[in-house]
C-alpha cells in the first residue's frame, strides 16, 4: 500500500522514539505544528505501516518508548532483589522485559503457567522468572529466577524497568477551575479540565484532559482521574484510579409512577469511594438516593460496569467488565463477579462469594458460595444440569 | 492512616459545607487556587477520612450540603400538604429528610414496604410517611403521615427540602458556540462546551461542562445535557435529560458485504426524542438509516443501554441498564425491560409487555406478555423449566 | 402544547434548513448568539413540535438538510450507473432518496427483502432498486433498477445524493496541541481537542470536538475520531473510524493478589488498529500487557463492546453491541459475534465462526462453527435442548 501523499505531513523534529516524559507536553501549548519533509518522513511512515501490518505476536513491542518511561539497565542482582526471588549469582546487565517469544539475551521474561512450557524451551531471554518447581526447565542460555509467586515478581520487575510517569504539578491554563476549588500544588490538572466550586484535589493527583470534577467533590491523595471522565457528588479516598470516560455520581434510576407519568425521586445521597479502588473505562456509578453508594477499599471494577444507587461493595471486591448491580444490593468483602453477570436489587451477597460470568443473581447469596447460570444456582448444580441436557436423546 | 502531607493543600477560604449554589462557580474562572494552612486544614482532612471510612449505613448522609441545595425548615402542615397525605395536627418544624435509621426528631422519613418494619419501630424521626394501613405501627415519638402512595409523597417532600439548582443563564466564555447557533438567553451553557452551527437550545436548558451539541440539533425547553455527553443529528423535546457521557445521533451499525470488504451504508436518518425522556449515563442511541430512531414521550432509559438505528420506543417505556435493542425493532407504549435483556432486530413488541432481566427476545411479542429466558418465553413456562431441571435426578 | 415563551429565543438569521457544510461552523467561534423575534420564530417552533410529535414512520425524514449534505439532482442514467444496476432508459431527474413509504416521484427507493413487498406495491417512488427476480413487482409509476446486490447499490446511491462532509483543514484555536505533535495540514482538529506530545495525525483526518489523542499515538490517513473519544498507547491505520466516547488504550484489568491486597501489573503493550476498522460509541479497548491488543483490518465493532488486553481480532470480524472479549483471546478472520455474547480469556476462535447473541464461550472454537447458549454449544444442539425442554410435561 503506497503512502503517496506523505509530502504533506508537518513536523519539525518528529521523533517516534522520543520519550513523552521528557517532553512535558501537556504544559507546552502550541497551535502551529511544524513541517517535516522527505526521506525521514518516508522512513517513519514505513515504520508505522510495519507496526500495523504485523500480525504475529512476535512483532509485539513491550514498553514501546513512545508510550512508556524506561529505566535501566539494571543488574541481575537488582532484578532478583526486586522480584523477591532466588537466582544463581551471575554478572548480567538487563535492559528490559519481554514475553518469552520475543525476549532477547538482555531481557528478562517470565512464566506463570505450565501452559507455556514450549515457549520456555525456545526462549532467548537472558533471565526468566519461574515458579520454583519449574526452574530446571529453563534453557541453559537463561538465568532462572525462582519465585514463590511469579505474577507478583513480574509486576515488580516490570515496574522497575517502566516506572509510571510522575505528575507534572500545576494547573493547565486551558482548564476552568472555580475560585473556591482547593487544589494541592503537587497535583496535575491537565488541559481542558473543569474543576467546579468547592472541589478539593489532594497531593500528587493527576486529572486527565477533559475530565470534570463537580462541585464539592473531594479527591484524596495520589488519585488519577482519566481523560474525559466525570465525577460529581462523590468523596474519593487515596490512590483511587478512575479510568477514562467513567461516570461517577450522576442521579440513580429512581422514579415513582404517578397519574401523569413518571415522577422523579430526588437522588440525595453520594458516592463514597474508599482507598485503592480502580474504576474501569466508561463504567457508571450512580449516587445514592437517601443514603450513599459505597465502593469498598481495594475493590477493582473493570470497564462498562453498572453500579446502581445505594449499592455497597465491601473491601477488595473484583467486578469484571459489563457486570450490572441493581440498586440497594450489598456485596460483602472479597466477592468476585465474572463478566456480564447481573444482580437484582435489594440483595445481600456474602463474603468471598464467587459469581460466574453471565450469571443472573435474583436472591441473597451466602458467604463462600459459587454460583452460575441465570437464574443463578450453585456451580455444581449448574454443570449437572448442563451435562444432563446434553445427554438427553433426541 | 496518618495524613502527613497536608501542609501542601492550597485554598483560601475552603469550606466543605459551603453551598455550591451560592457560589455560582461555573461563571467564576480562575487558574490560581489559593493556599490554606494548619489546623483548619487538618480538621477538614480528618472529616474526609471519617466520611470515607465509615462502613455502616448509619453514616450515610442525605442531602449533603456540599452537593445539594437546601430549603427549610418547613412546618409539619406544609410537609403534609406537599405530600398529599393525612396527619394529626401538631406544631412541628421539620428541617430535612433522612432514612428511618438515621433520621432525628427534626427530620421526616418514610416507609414504603413491610420489609422495613423493624426499622420503623426503632426510628427517631419526627415524622414518617407511611401507607395508610401501617400508620398504627409508627412509634409514638413520630407523627404518622398517611399516604395512599408513599413513594410519590416522598418524592415531593424530598424535592421540597432539596429543590434542584436553577440554571445560571449565559454562555461560559470558555465554550465554543457557532455564530449560527441559537441559544435562549435563559439557558446555561457550561464551561468548555461546543455548540455547532445551526443548533438551537431552548429556554432554561442546562448544558453541562464538556458537552457537544452538533450542527442542526434542536433542544427544546428545560432540558439538561450532562457533562461530556454528545448529541448530533437529533431533535429533542422539552424536559429531556441526557445524562453524562451519553452518545446520541452517531451512525448506526450498517454496512453491506462487498467484494472488497464491508461497504458502509450512509445513515441518513435522525434521532427524535420526545418530551420528558431521560437517557442514562454512557447510553448510546444511534440515528436512523433511512428513517428516524424515536424515543417516545416519558420513556426512561438507564445507564449503558444500546439503542440501534431505526428503533422506535413508544411512550413511557422503562429500559433498565445494559439492555440492547437491535436495529428497526419497535416497542409500543409502556413496555418495561429488565437489565441486560436483548432484542433481535426488526421485531415488534406489544403494549405493556414486560421483558425480564437478561432475556433474549428473538420474535415478536404480543401486548401484555411477560417474558423471561434466552431465548425468551413466557415467564411461567420459564419457571416451569427451571423447576423441572432442578428436580431431575443425576 | 403552547410554546408561550418563544419571545426569548435569540438568533439573527436562524434557518433550520441551512446546510452546516456551507457554514464551516467549527471554525467560526462566537460567544454572543444573536436575537430573533416574532412570527418566524413561532413558525420554527411549530415545525419542531411537528417533528417531535409525529409517531408514524411516514413522518421520518431521510437526509434532513439540517444534518446532511445534499448533491443533485442526478439523472436516472447516473443513478443506475452508480448503482451498478440495469434499468430501462428513461428521461428522469432524481432529487433524493427515501424509504418506499415516503418516497415521491422525484426520489429513488429500494427493496432488499420480500418482507416489504406490500410497501413496494403502494410506493410513489420515481425509481426503485430491486433484486432482479422482483423487478416485475415494481409499480408502473416507478422505474425498476435491477441489481444483483441491492444493499450495495443502495449504499452507493445514498452516498451519491448525500456525500460525507469533507474535512475543514486546520487546528481549531481552542484546541491544545503539543509542540512535538505532528499534524498533517489537510487534517481537521475540531474545537477543544487535546493532542499530546509526539502524536501524529495523518492526511485528511477529522478529530471531533473534545477528543483526546495521547502522547505518541499515530493516526493514519482519512481517519475520524469522534467527539469526546480518547485514544492513548495506540497505532491506527488508514480510514479508521472511532465513534464518539470510545476509549482506546487505557490499562487492562491486570493485577496480582499479594498479601496487602491487589498489586497492579504494569500494562506495557499497545493497541494496534489496522486499516478500515470501525470502533463503536462508548466501546472500550484496553492496551496489551506485555504484547499488543490488535484489531484486524476491516473489522467492525458496534457500541459498548469491551475488548480486554492482548485480545487479537483477525480481519473483517463483526462484533455486535455489548459483546465482551476477555484478555488474551484470539478471534481469527471473519468471525461474527452477536450482541451481548461473551468470551472467557485465553481462548482461540477459528476463522468464520459464528457466535450467537448472548452466547457464553468458555472453550476454543473450531473454524466455521455456529454456537449459541451459555455455556456456548453448537447452534443445533442448543435448539434441540430448547425444544426438548418445551415439550417436557409438567
Amino acid at each position: 500500500m503506497p503512502y503517496d501523499d506523505i509530502g504533506s505531513i508537518r513536523a519539525d523534529a518528529f521523533n517516534p522514539y522520543a520519550s513523552p516524559a521528557a517532553d512535558a507536553a501537556l504544559h507546552v501549548v502550541v497551535n502551529r505544528p511544524r513541517t517535516m519533509h522527505g526521506p525521514e518522513l518516508r522512513r517513519l511512515v514505513r515504520l508505522h505501516r510495519q507496526d500495523l501490518e504485523s500480525d504475529s505476536m512476535a512483532d509485539s513491542v513491550t514498553g514501546d518508548p513512545r508510550f512508556f518511561a524506561r529505566s535501566g539497565p539494571h543488574s541481575l542482582a537488582e532484578v532478583v532483589k526486586v522480584a523477591g526471588g532466588v537466582a544463581p549469582e551471575r554478572s548480567l546487565l538487563l535492559e528490559g522485559i519481554a514475553p518469552l517469544q520475543t525476549a532477547g539475551p538482555a531481557q528478562v521474561s517470565f512464566l506463570t503457567s505450565r501452559r507455556y512450557l514450549s515457549e520456555l524451551e525456545l526462549t532467548r531471554a537472558g533471565a526468566v522468572i519461574v515458579p520454583s518447581d519449574l526452574h530446571e526447565l529453563v534453557p541453559r542460555s537463561a538465568v532462572p529466577i525462582q519465585s514463590t509467586d511469579p505474577s507478583i515478581a513480574w509486576a515488580r520487575v516490570a515496574a522497575l524497568f517502566h516506572p509510571p510517569f510522575p505528575a507534572s504539578p500545576g494547573v493547565h491554563p486551558s482548564s476552568v477551575v472555580a475560585e473556591s476549588a482547593c487544589i494541592d500544588p503537587t497535583a496535575e490538572i491537565g488541559p481542558l479540565c473543569v474543576i467546579e466550586s468547592g472541589a478539593t484535589i489532594g497531593a500528587r493527583c493527576r486529572i486527565g484532559p477533559g475530565a470534570v470534577v463537580g462541585s464539592g467533590v473531594v479527591v484524596g491523595r495520589d488519585c488519577r482521574i482519566g481523560a474525559n471522565a466525570t465525577v460529581s457528588h462523590a468523596l474519593l479516598g487515596d490512590r483511587v484510579y478512575v479510568y477514562p470516560g467513567a461516570r461517577i455520581g450522576q442521579e440513580g434510576f429512581g422514579f415513582a409512577v404517578s397519574e401523569g407519568g413518571f415522577l422523579t425521586v430526588p437522588q440525595l445521597g453520594r458516592v463514597v469511594i474508599q482507598d485503592d479502588v480502580e474504576i474501569g473505562a466508561n463504567t457508571t456509578i450512580d449516587r445514592g438516593s437517601a443514603r450513599d453508594t459505597v465502593i469498598g477499599a481495594g475493590s477493582r471494577l473493570d470497564n462498562l460496569v453498572q453500579i446502581g444507587h445505594n449499592v455497597v461493595l465491601g473491601r477488595c471486591c473484583v467486578i469484571v467488565a459489563q457486570v450490572g448491580i441493581s440498586g440497594s444490593t450489598t456485596l460483602e468483602d472479597f466477592v468476585q463477579v465474572g463478566g456480564q453477570a447481573a444482580f437484582a436489587g435489594h440483595l445481600h451477597v456474602g463474603k468471598n462469594a464467587r459469581i460466574g460470568a453471565q450469571a443472573g443473581v435474583i436472591s441473597d447469596v451466602p458467604p463462600n458460595a459459587s454460583l452460575l447460570g441465570s437464574p443463578a444456582q450453585s456451580k455444581w448444580e449448574f454443570f449437572r444440569q448442563v451435562a444432563m441436557l446434553r445427554r438427553r436423546p433426541r
